[in-house]
């Protein structure tokens, strides 16, 4: 036994090796004291090996006086347990090592917080002590399902022909989209690198660089405020960009790509097969799912019922209708024994929401109940009903309004009642592209027209469609994928043609000048030979965590920053030296104090 | 044919397709007018296909009036081309496909470089037109060769049991090592992140934290003056990190990959075989080889020959050896046939380097020439001669003084005599570790002992040789991997025990407090459960640029600055908006104007 600290790893011994000699190193995971008898739990990367020291065992002093989380090395021989004792949750379950000797290569200070079981602790100390908390069984194993994931989509990619580029994350600032981190110059005063949002538009360079199936796990950088769902500072997206491309060829590369991860990961719960993605326009997916990423686990479809409400009974629909609004129904199915407070407290909850409200029908054996069916009147009522399939037992819930806000009521309803009817199926992940998403939007507050998503995206009908349709009513070949309830990716195919990018822009009020002085590296290279392009990200972070079932991107990154953009345990940000800020060129101008 | 840009890419098609209806897209790589009949090189990221447009083709006169690089969709026949016009060197050299329909999918305006031939072209051209300079053969060949060879790595890397992890990217200043890329702090005003220079104490961290066989593909950043052999801004590491390991599992573990990313792309050249890279001590490398970077091609080998001069009749070494300087030499094998010139040449090439003189004896059928042999004497020079196993044809240079000097000349000499004696062996990558690199260095500067490389490796004998051995002839376990004259990789085993590690910054003035203050997350890990650990970094670009035969890293990197730290494409860095500016607290102090 040569190496000085171990001949096998802490998950490795079984049956097979009972009765050699072997070389152990690891953590103290636990310890158990048994008369005499000490039971240690060596943890290493690899798993558990129970470790006995007995009265005999020089190491039983010297681990008895160990605190937890030290490291050893311990020589011992390896001894099957008795039937009794056998652990089959550990994959070294079936054998124990008496411990013969032992060596100390690093003793532990009292703990600022536990490892074994995993006691709740407070965010400040996990992260503060985050070495500690990576050793944690959860956090540690989310951390490694993690760079499997990454390393099968690679392996994914790669098998569909796709090569892994590096662009720069020293960059110019781009003036669409979130807010950059900049990167003071040394060499040049007053100017600034930033690092890049994503690399939208060195992928596409590459494109017109006549490179093709370019993909990265990309770093990207945006300096929001902290939000529940995003960490301050870095995030990683599978990039990919392919040439002479249709939108229908993206999806068809990524499906067996993205479900395959899914599936790999998946513990064996149900996802969307590869080939049967479903492809709900974006108009579709508003009116009935009432959001852009329906959670396709829940069952329930709105539908819009408008026509119905054209001539009512029920006044304040016929003058919604009448003015231009919608009705937009979602039905609560064998609802017949929920009492009227079910009804009222989703109504109370749509107003808590700051809508106006949230109408119902009650049914029970075919009889309507509420005011909207009394209004209405039953036969109507029944008409409507049946126009949409329902049943004898099946309530019925409301939203009316101006489109979009109908549209978003009835959304988040529908996910509400899916849950309180407990009819969301667990255990799977549904797949599903979004597409043709309107290429601009009506920008209320500066009241004039503004790009809905991407300006770099091609609009469906090319440049006639912007010299000739109203903009509202043009749709951009741009797509997301979402699952169960999130975007996960989101691409389009690119407008490579510069003519089309300056009408593009035109219809938003900007100049062909400002084109070229926002993005005129991207311009320039479009002048000289474009393929046509498009391609997708997809968010890295959020596929980690729909996979290991988490509900906090901190659970599954590896040195997060707390909620005020600090890291605790490295200590940034921090202070620079006078030198350093002489050397960028940079005075600091401290902030106005809260009281002035 | 349904797909809008093509049935094959530019490189696919052979004589297997000869007859079918093919669609095409690429760039108008050539064009030749043979007389009614226009011969178009189609080009793609996948290869070139060779179009035919006759006088019957309506495609003729489109293609005849676009620009050279205007990206097109040609529609065609395959036809196979008669014996004498086959292309061998062209995979789709076979056939030509005649053009029935062509589609324009890209204008390209006039170039500003052209792209075909490779024609040398301004550096600063090259960079602002970087998506035309990137479609020239060589660079697009090395930048897929580029991404070639970090796939493989990774693949290796896998293969071997390690797992990538991604460390953060925006993280606290490293107050040792090179000047650190700041990034300010919206949130807090007056700090800063920093850009990492290279993941270091994140994967000692990692080892911590119970992880094992870390690796990264690691953008690094270092905010140094521009040097000819370093982009400005980023490069790339493969790093990684082992728990529990000695620096000869390192070497083991690491031999495999390295030998086998280089067999992969080395083109048939000779490689050092995985388990047979030579070890050399650091102490050794420097004596036979006068550099801790040795290109083992060069099959010169410095002896040191300092005895022989304790008496001479050349009071010059006599003089120098009596001071205690030493001699050595490199030989100068078969040099019976070179003039004086020569053997002067090198002696005023020595003084152009700044050394007092390089000696020198020359040899021709035994007999000696020159002053050194002269005063020194036949029948003594005849003896040191033999000693050293050179024959009756060879010539000696010698180096004498202070032994860094010394040893530093004749390295500088051995690189010289074996280039003009064409003694390098070509087409091999000769690799090696240099080992047992001395753990401190004497500051004549600051008249005190400092580190010589890694504050962070272990040293030989642990706190015991700290504590009792004179600091200047303690060895780190700290190593090298060198090839053909480039040191390709470095690392170390990691000090991980608290005591040494402030005992080996007190050795160099630095107090506990320091050590908290500089490596604070590091030392405070360092408490609570450290296992014995060790790593290295590969540099990605060195064996990208190696592996490539480019003698400029811009030739192996997407996007790269210029010298002056600027990214000519995408216009980096620039100023930021005053909004942008208060944001982040700061204000823009001018530089005094050059003339103040």
């Amino acid at each position: 036994m040569s190496h000085p600290y171990r001949s096998h790893t802490c998950g490795a011994l079984t049956k097979a090796e009972v009765g050699q000699t072997v070389r152990l190193s690891g953590w103290v995971h636990r310890k158990r004291d048994h008369g005499g008898v000490l039971f240690v739990d060596l943890r290493d990367h690899y798993g558990i090996t129970q470790i006995v020291a007995d009265e005999d065992s020089p190491a039983l002093a010297v681990l008895d006086g160990l605190r937890l989380e030290s490291v050893v090395t311990i020589e011992g021989e390896v001894k099957a347990r008795s039937e009794a004792t056998v652990n089959p949750n550990l994959s070294t379950g079936a054998i124990e090592v008496y411990a013969r000797g032992v060596d100390v290569q690093s003793r532990a200070e009292e703990l600022p917080m536990p490892v074994a079981g995993e006691q709740e602790y407070p965010e400040d100390i996990r992260l503060k002590y985050r070495f500690l908390d990576l050793r944690r069984e959860t956090l540690h194993a989310n951390i490694v399902t993690r760079t499997k994931i990454i390393s099968d989509m690679r392996r994914r990619m790669e098998g569909a022909g796709f090569t892994e580029y590096s662009t720069p994350i020293l960059t110019a600032s781009s003036p669409e989209g979130a807010r950059d981190f900049l990167v003071p110059s040394r060499i040049h005063a007053g100017r600034f690198y930033a690092l890049p949002q994503a690399p939208q538009q060195y992928k596409q360079l590459l494109m017109v660089a006549g490179f093709d199936r370019y993909f990265q796990i990309a770093p990207c950088f945006r300096d929001e405020d902290p939000r529940a769902d995003r960490l301050p500072g870095e995030f990683y997206q599978l990039d990919l960009e392919m040439s002479f491309v249709t939108q229908e060829e993206i999806w068809e590369t990524m499906e067996p790509v993205i479900a395959g991860v899914f599936e790999t990961f998946a513990n064996g719960q149900h996802v969307t097969p590869s080939g049967s993605f479903p492809r709900i326009s974006h108009a579709d997916a508003m009116l009935k799912y009432g959001s852009d990423k329906p959670d396709l686990r829940n069952p329930l479809i709105i539908s819009d019922v408008t026509q119905h409400f054209t001539q009512s009974g029920f006044g304040l629909f016929e003058k919604i209708v009448g003015s231009g609004g919608v009705v937009r129904v979602v039905p609560a199915p064998n609802t017949a024994d929920k009492s009227r407070k079910f009804f009222d407290d989703m109504n109370d909850w749509a107003r808590g929401e700051g809508y106006a409200g949230l109408g119902y029908v009650t049914r029970k054996g075919g009889e309507f109940g509420g005011p909207i069916a009394k209004n209405h009147g039953a036969e109507r009522m029944e008409e409507l009903y049946n126009a949409l399939g329902l049943g004898p037992d099946d309530g019925l819930f409301f939203a009316a309004g101006k489109e979009e806000g109908a549209a978003k009521l009835a959304g988040a309803a529908r996910i509400r009642v899916g849950e309180l009817l407990d009819l969301v199926a667990k255990d799977r992940f549904e797949l599903a592209w979004i597409v043709d998403f309107p290429f601009y939007e009506w920008d209320e507050e500066n009241k004039k027209v503004e790009f809905s998503h991407n300006p770099f995206s091609m609009p469906q009908g090319g440049i006639e469609a912007l010299q000739n349709q109203d903009p509202l009513t043009i749709n951009a070949f741009q797509y997301d994928l979402v699952c169960n309830g999130y975007e996960i990716a989101s691409g389009s195919i690119r407008n490579h043609v510069p003519e089309t990018m300056v009408k593009a822009f035109e219809l938003v009020g900007l100049s062909k000048q400002d084109v070229e002085d926002r993005f005129g590296g991207l311009y320039r290279a479009f002048q000289y030979g474009a393929p046509p392009h498009g391609g997708m990200a997809a968010g890295v972070d959020r596929i980690v965590m729909l996979l290991c079932g988490a509900v906090n991107l901190r659970e599954i990154t590896l040195f997060p920053m707390n909620q005020r953009a600090e890291d605790l345990l490295m200590g940034a940000p921090s202070p620079a030296e006078p030198k350093q800020l002489r050397e960028l060129h940079m005075r600091i101008v401290e902030p106005p104090k809260p009281q002035d």
